[in-house]
């Protein structure tokens, strides 16, 4: 059994180039007892994949999560025809061992989302869908009545979390990079959206959405526009950094500077927390986020929108094209044409 | 009865100058009913009236806290003798109400100090002191056995600061600007000390000085200094921002520019929360952080000491040294010349 896969060649220099990636074909080896081959059905790529090879030593296996069906099986808690979500990096066929962890997205069975579309286990109810869920809620900590803002509004985790403060009661306003993106925020029931690429006052149409200023920051993309975000909001404001992607594609060497961050922080008494989604990844947190996700998706109180790529050869294009905003909702990659 | 006072006559530009104020005397008014006379002993200059000035409309009589003695009265409150703490700005005599309120560094009778020298009571056993007690422990929890970095470590708060963390059984690496400010830390029991204006490679030697990484970072300066210091911090760290010193004589208009710094906030998954300390101003709060301090004094667990100047008329003069670093402790003006 042959198995594809991206090796990426060397750390992206500045933004990710498609020639950065060699798609290579591998023959698998057979299963010894406890494995299972298992064949990817979609597959997520993610702003963190960015600064996370960064800290790697090519080349090696791209990195990523999938959700894959057991094609062959050795391992009685894995049978032929089950699903998995697990952390196996850009393959299309990968040989597992039913004993790699579970957490820190290593590997779990894909179980809960009954009749909700396989690819959700890649977004809403997925490390995303977490991600927006106690990313929001633990950190910012919003009461009813309060104004929140996002950035990165349309994308897989902002989305999500404008629709979660509404479910809260709270005000909320969107960035994004489109008006077609800003058109569909405000379909969602956002109070708010605007188009950082086109507004030419930022700061003017910020102040026209948040009438009472800002109590809790979604932020997704850090640099700038976060600091003039900042410069909004309210005394003792929660800013939750969740993704800092408008610096992700610096040049090695390179960092953008902005003003210092400290008289804002220290003159509102904000408090500004980051976070990675895995420190929730406990017996039965993780599970109770997921849960919630998809129980806001059945009652409609959520709506899911995915930017699906087809082909698992496509892997590069779609992660390029989620950097650049190209995506509206989740991006995905369906592995096969069907 | 006459009065001498600073007014402040426009807003700084850079670093303040003595031509920025005026000395001035007036003619107070006869006592009413519920007032009282009293005449400054000890004035504070502090890093906060700069940034704060910023706010106000020039011209206006220099805002700041003193110790005085109350000369007349015509409260059964305040009577003759008896002392006050309260923000009556930089005059020499002030007539003041009984009915001031006390709240946000208004002013109160000024107690519990008992033996220890009335200048406390603008430094360790007033609002510097709250400032290092609630600032400190409330907001990075040091545990027993973590690493404590505190900037302006020589200063009223900083050098407080480090005390409370040895206390709290955590090493103490403190940031001053001369050797004779180092020396004096490692005198109070500091684990090390780092002259930031000398040291050619700041970050090899906190790196040597933080074996273990930096839990809780006490911040009084900003900028450059602070990202460099959190570059060194360990996952979970938490940043208590009680200052940003190194940007407050930034001229009108001009801000200095730092790293992006979301990525280390997030990829740390930091806490980093600014407080101003008026928000322990609340019944009971206020005076628990002062009666411990004073009790740390008494037991000999906190050494305080003040760079006092001598002369009301040398207001200025000791706030402008204050801003350049030139006191050790505590800088506070004996208002007359024994």
């Amino acid at each position: 059994m042959k198995a594809d896969k991206f090796t990426l060649l060397r750390h992206f220099d500045g933004a990710p180039q498609e020639a950065d990636f060699a798609l290579e074909t591998e023959e698998l080896p057979e299963l010894k007892p406890g494995e299972f081959l298992c064949e990817a059905e979609f597959l997520s790529v993610d702003p963190y994949m960015r600064p996370y090879t960064r800290q790697m030593k090519p080349p090696f296996t791209m990195i990523g999560t999938q959700v894959a069906r057991v094609l062959e099986s050795k391992s009685d808690k894995f049978p032929v025809g089950s699903r998995v979500v697990g952390a196996l990096g850009w393959r299309s066929r990968t040989v597992v061992s039913e004993d790699m962890p579970t957490a820190q997205f290593g590997m779990r069975p894909c179980t809960g989302l009954g009749e909700l579309p396989l690819s959700y286990a890649l977004g809403s109810c997925g490390m995303p869908g977490n991600t927006a869920y106690f990313g929001f809620l633990e950190i910012c900590q919003p009461k009813e009545g309060e104004t929140v803002v996002v950035t990165g509004a349309a994308g897989a985790v902002g989305s999500l979390v404008g629709q979660i403060a509404q479910i809260r009661g709270c005000r909320v306003v969107g960035f994004a990079g489109t008006d077609a993106k800003c058109d569909w925020l405000k379909s969602l029931g956002f109070d708010a959206a605007i188009n950082y690429k086109t507004c030419e006052d930022i700061d003017s149409a910020l102040k026209a959405a948040v009438p009472k200023g800002i109590d809790c920051y979604f932020d997704n993309v850090g640099g700038l526009l976060s600091h003039r975000i900042r410069q909004q909001m309210n005394e003792f404001g929660r800013v939750s950094i969740c993704g800092s992607i408008a610096s992700y594609n610096d040049r090695t060497g390179e960092t953008a500077q902005v003003d210092v961050p400290e008289n804002q922080i220290l003159f509102k008494q904000l408090k500004v927390e980051g976070f990675i989604v895995t420190r929730w990844d406990k017996e039965g947190t993780w599970q109770k986020g997921i849960d919630q996700m998809a129980a806001w998706i059945r009652e409609g109180k959520i709506k899911v929108q995915e930017t699906v790529t087809e082909g698992f050869q496509n892997m590069p294009k779609a992660f390029i094209g989620m950097l650049k905003g190209e995506n509206t909702g989740k991006a995905v990659v369906k592995a096969t044409v069907e």
